[in-house]
């Protein structure tokens, strides 16, 4: 068992980066603009719901503006990709967030690639993915992002380490594996046909749960002294890795809550205040 | 030892595409239109000559047509990038292929960047290798593309398998680790900083050597039986694999020459191909 386990906190990170945010919207605020990130959310998902409102929230508590936009479950794409085209032209809107998951009509990636690259705030779009897989993006997408930033602010060290990551979606898993390659850890990317994924997740130095399943990393599948992190946010407060097992294996863990889901929130206000400062300041 | 390696033979798969390939070309020709791939070469490597000769070559042998553009070792970024621009808007060209590597001076990413998406045959630009990364792409990057018709000519099963990449580059490592997992292979990229290499490749089931460096893969880093895809050019037709000692533990290799590099070029040609009648058959 490890002697002393440190918990991964993302409420203290994310703290560290609003605080960083605070002197920037004020400078911005000067200059008579409002940081504003407009969130789309199509229909009554309740998860979808709360995390659009947590990201209002954290707008709004930071001085900034947050446009929440509401759309019906009917939904088409091209009614969705109207209202993102208007956003896109809207110079009030500084970054859009389209909340996945969209109901099953929607054109999901058409829709991501409707949003402007400068309003790309969750790095969702083709081109934001390319930029961040070759380590030259300006938002590259929060939950991976939030990742690294909780190993940097804790220098817990990449470079050499043996990554696992569990998980390929094209917002998560596979970004996340592209940063870690970038910051010179050697990755390895498992999903729901990796055959022996116990073996594989013993190897990780560090190990990333991206896979949307409650619980699912088990403790006998960590070695001794791995870092983990979890990037699952699962019905009743519940992450990817079955925290207590794992906890008495891990060096370094992230809870659920206040683990990676802070850090990510906190990263989107980032991604959205240097949008805003790019149009001032770079106009 | 393994009983009866197979040997990949990258000839007969490049013949198997050229074949299909014929008609094609023989079915634009009646609509007037001659499929044309461009190459730049900017520079005097000599590899670098013998590559875009023989590219320019496998069209002429196929009834297409290329155009080779040589440019002084001295050529700027922006000279380059007009040229490009020059092609981009050129009816008569399909295909642009940027020999790479570009001298120093050049920001070669901007470069590739300059390609029309339309006309990106190797798969060079952000936008076809997000496109590729998501299983989206019209024209994924050529030598990735080769190592996937190698494995699929050969019914050489990937899911479920674990592939050890060795490079991180953003033409070859990358992608192909991509386009393997999304083929359902569990992947592990390697590269310069990884610790525990020998280790780590022994694990493979297919193993892709795409490192730049002159036979680096050591047999006794093969696991038995593992299908070995040698990616590596090097001075003197040595490929990035010891081949020898790794063909007397591979259950299938590909040989250099002969092996990918065939391949890729027929790759480079169908795309061509496509990318002429995607502008006849839907304009």
């Amino acid at each position: 068992m490890a002697e002393k386990t440190l918990i991964l906190n993302g409420t203290t990170v994310a703290d560290g980066i609003k605080a960083n945010l605070a002197a920037r919207v004020a400078a911005l605020k000067e200059k008579g603009i409002v940081p504003c990130l407009a969130t789309i959310l199509v229909g009554d998902d309740p998860s979808s719901a709360t995390y659009v409102r947590m990201k209002g929230s954290a707008c709004s508590r930071l001085g900034m503006e947050s446009r929440r936009i509401h759309l019906g479950a009917e939904t088409t794409t091209e009614e969705l990709i109207a209202v993102i085209d208007g956003l896109n032209g809207d110079d009030g809107v500084h970054g859009i967030l389209l909340q996945h998951p969209v109901p099953h009509q929607i054109d999901e990636r058409a829709a991501f690639e409707a949003i402007a690259i400068g309003k790309d705030v969750d790095g969702v779009t083709m081109l934001g993915f390319a930029q961040n897989a070759f380590g030259m993006a300006e938002y590259p997408s929060c939950t991976p992002a939030a990742i690294l930033a909780i190993l940097d602010y804790y220098r817990l060290p990449m470079e050499g380490k043996h990554a696992v990551v569990v998980g390929r979606s094209p917002i998560l898993g596979k970004p996340v594996s592209l940063m870690l390659l970038n910051r010179n850890a050697t990755v390895t990317v498992c999903h729901s046909k990796t055959e022996g994924l116990a073996e594989l997740v013993r190897q990780g130095d560090i190990v990333v749960a991206a896979v949307g399943k409650p619980a699912f990393i088990q403790g006998e599948w960590v070695k001794e002294g791995a870092v983990v992190l979890d990037a699952g946010y699962n019905e009743g407060n519940i992450g990817d890795v079955d925290y207590e097992a794992c906890l008495a294996k891990a060096s370094a863990i992230t809870p659920v809550p206040a683990g990676v889901g802070p850090v990510t929130i906190a990263t989107l206000l980032k991604h959205t205040v240097a949008a805003a400062e790019r149009r001032v300041f770079q106009p």
